[in-house]
């Protein structure tokens, strides 16, 4: 089976891993079948959003059976490239960096945290989870070295660009980015961002509406 | 001015955070005035995304003289809510509880942690940043006293749903979910999501199928 990169939505791509995730935790608890009603509010989506978005990569389940949970997971898992473990390093060792690489949750679904590194010299050495801090300056070595292709980056703003300049130079081709900056990159280069605080924002957007019409009921 | 909060499409109001972020960057640089093309292509969209983003509020900048920086700035944090700022609880203070307590970047923007819980009592008066850790049952008469609408939540997925039942009955409407599990809340509480995992999982899909068409080239 050959499957278009461009054919399937990103958006469809992003709530794979959430079935999964889903999945496991039934498969977990010794659920065998799920229905896409089931699933879909356990996850917040529609079942037709559910049966949709899994049309785009075969025919699962069977009406008014249910999907099997197992075997709907494994094919996930391949469907998302998870039948390997991906290396990864981090680069980035302040408080976020560090409680990111003490995480167990990366192992146990796929990602092993192979390296961490950081740019200041009284970090290098720290012993962080299963890794030891290594500088910046070892970078290209180990990825060339591990063939590394996904990488974590957790410096502040003003290194964002440059760690991540380096990371693509030498084979990186999918970025975790917790700076809260966009960084430029080739076309060929995935990155997804995570920004708190944003997030924080999308969410004021809607309470503060709420106050403008509470406070027009008020009037 | 009257917005329904219906009528603005959610993936909108998602980057409504960017472009103030976007544009702080830019004010702190002494930039003054930013064409739709500029701001894009430091944010990573079209142009033609940002006007028609941007039209939903109403008329900014004009066609060859580009967005005066801080009225749009001003305009954007009015539109998110960000003229005030908001008090927020972080519940769960392991490493990444500690590391979002003592990150100074909420702060800066509008985000004040008021208040850090967890039920794990050896933590309890651990001084993080600002705060000192309260135990989980101090929680509900926090949330009241000071009038809580958002919520950081940084358990563990087992406890997730738990705390966030205990926050929705004290008034939270907003909750940033950093355990790895969707959680249930009724219609009129907003959540999102913080999944690295899942993030990485989104890209390993693209990075996998890339592998693919390289095996079938090499055949």
């Amino acid at each position: 089976m050959d499957i278009s990169p461009n054919a399937i939505p990103d958006v469809v791509v992003r709530r794979l891993p959430i079935y999964a995730r889903s999945l496991s935790y039934l498969a977990e608890e010794g659920v065998r079948s799920v229905s896409s009603q089931e699933l879909g509010e356990r996850i917040g989506v529609t079942a037709a959003q559910i049966r949709k978005d899994l049309s785009y990569f075969g025919e699962f389940g069977k009406q008014g059976i249910g999907y099997n949970v197992e075997y709907l997971l494994g094919h996930i898992r391949r469907i998302l490239g998870l039948h390997e473990v991906w290396p990864v390093v981090l680069v980035g060792v302040g408080p976020l960096g560090q409680a990111i690489a003490r995480y167990e949750g990366f192992r146990t679904r796929g990602i092993d945290i192979i390296g961490v590194f950081d740019n200041d010299s009284s970090k290098i050495g720290l012993q962080l989870g299963r890794n030891t801090v290594q500088p910046d300056s070892d970078l290209p070595k180990i990825l060339q070295e591990h063939n590394i292709r996904l990488a974590i980056v957790a410096v502040p703003a003003v290194r964002a660009q440059e760690v991540v300049d380096v990371l693509v130079q030498n084979g990186v081709q999918g970025i975790l980015n917790y700076a809260p900056i966009v960084v430029q990159t080739p076309d060929n280069v995935w990155v997804r961002h995570i920004d708190p605080v944003a997030l924080l924002h999308s969410m004021t957007y809607y309470l503060s509406r709420e106050d403008e019409h509470h406070a027009m009921n008020e009037h």
